[in-house]
């Protein structure tokens, strides 16, 4: 899997001279969809599959400010699986140094907002989560 | 009609340690919402009719710069009407001060994305619109 | 304590239809400075002394969505206090309904980047957070 | 010059299912500073000789919706310039065709906020603006 790669943007700074820190969220969005994407499963396949996959939970532990220009490296990982549930995790570095480290949790809905296993729905999507899982 | 105040978030200033110019873009709408349920055509009743209002242009003036926790007053007018598009100018002041001033071009589609002329479907909202205009 | 209150703007939405996700991290740091307010250590208070506040890490649990134009009320307490670290948690609610809970972690640094100790430095500060500690 | 490419990202779509219109305001900003790195006066640079360079209007016209994950090409061109103003236009476009355009206004300011004359301090610079300019 490549990393993502998100520069900076001026308007992603705030008055502390650094990067808001409420972009790192959207950051792991930008690369979880680009993972999704790299997995086979990007936002047209799960449209069309008529899924929506909302956030259940993130978390973000800020290690070292970042600012504008600087371009973070995002390296994404299936943390947890199960057939209701993905866990992913995201390492945010700038030049090797590790930035920040964040989790999201997913749970995947069908067309009436109702719970969709994806094992059973989408074999082939689990297994291969399951096996980025287990690399 | 009322002024819409916005006080400044912290998370909408930048690196230069004031409000990111973007976001009075992101005020003008909070103002237009608020104006639009003074004249008693708030967002409910327009998607109730089945109504899109896109923005087909804005401009803005950046006159003074503003800062968290700053509170900004933000009268909207009138300024341009057909039965095809409206035209509303805002002024924006800090303590009295015009920090910012605005205006934004609308257009109305229907459910199949053709144009809306206000004033056959609407008169009621055109006339109000009218009076205001004149005001 | 007095909740704040956060209105869901229609530019914080997307295309899924409700509140990005993102945007409850905003929301808590609205909560926060006006928490901090409050119990009189306001921003502008902390910058005369010279300190600034990172943010360590946070939370968020989604619970129900939300959109615009929702009113969301939001509550602040702290939930873990040292003399180096303070962890707030957030309620927030739509009519009385839990739609998402977050926590947060802040370190206190000098002018030269350096941990400060809240108990030492400012003990009246420390004193009522302590006393909304434990309420 | 090469153009800027920006893809939208699914936190800048709004309820309407399309790029909420303030984010173009942004995205001319990711083109300018872009832009001007590619003239040899980066943000590094004008840091360095203390200069700040406040926006003094935005306009914006936007002709066609896009969203997530449209890739939006953005050509930046010198449409004005004086001593003290520097006017910019945008031309974005999606696969060629022209979703948005919009101009932008800039004055330079030294370490005290006073109005600096590009053309005298930074001859260089300006003789390099005027050349784009003309083509």
């Amino acid at each position: 899997m490549k990393s993502y790669q998100h520069q900076v943007q001026y308007y992603e700074t705030d008055k502390m001279q650094c990067t808001h820190h409420s972009n790192y969220i959207r950051f792991m969005e930008e690369a979880r969809l680009d993972f999704m994407e790299q997995v086979g499963w990007g936002y047209d396949k799960m449209e069309e599959e008529g899924i929506i996959s909302p956030v259940v939970n993130v978390t973000c532990d800020f290690k070292k400010i970042t600012t504008y220009p600087d371009v973070i490296d995002i390296d994404v990982k299936v943390i947890g699986l199960t057939p209701a549930r993905l866990s992913l995790g995201y390492t945010m570095t700038v030049k090797g140094e590790i930035v920040c480290e964040g989790t999201s949790q997913h749970c995947f809905l069908d067309e009436n907002g109702r719970p969709v296993s994806l094992k059973k729905r989408f074999p082939d999507f689990y297994r291969l989560l399951e096996e980025e899982k287990n690399e």
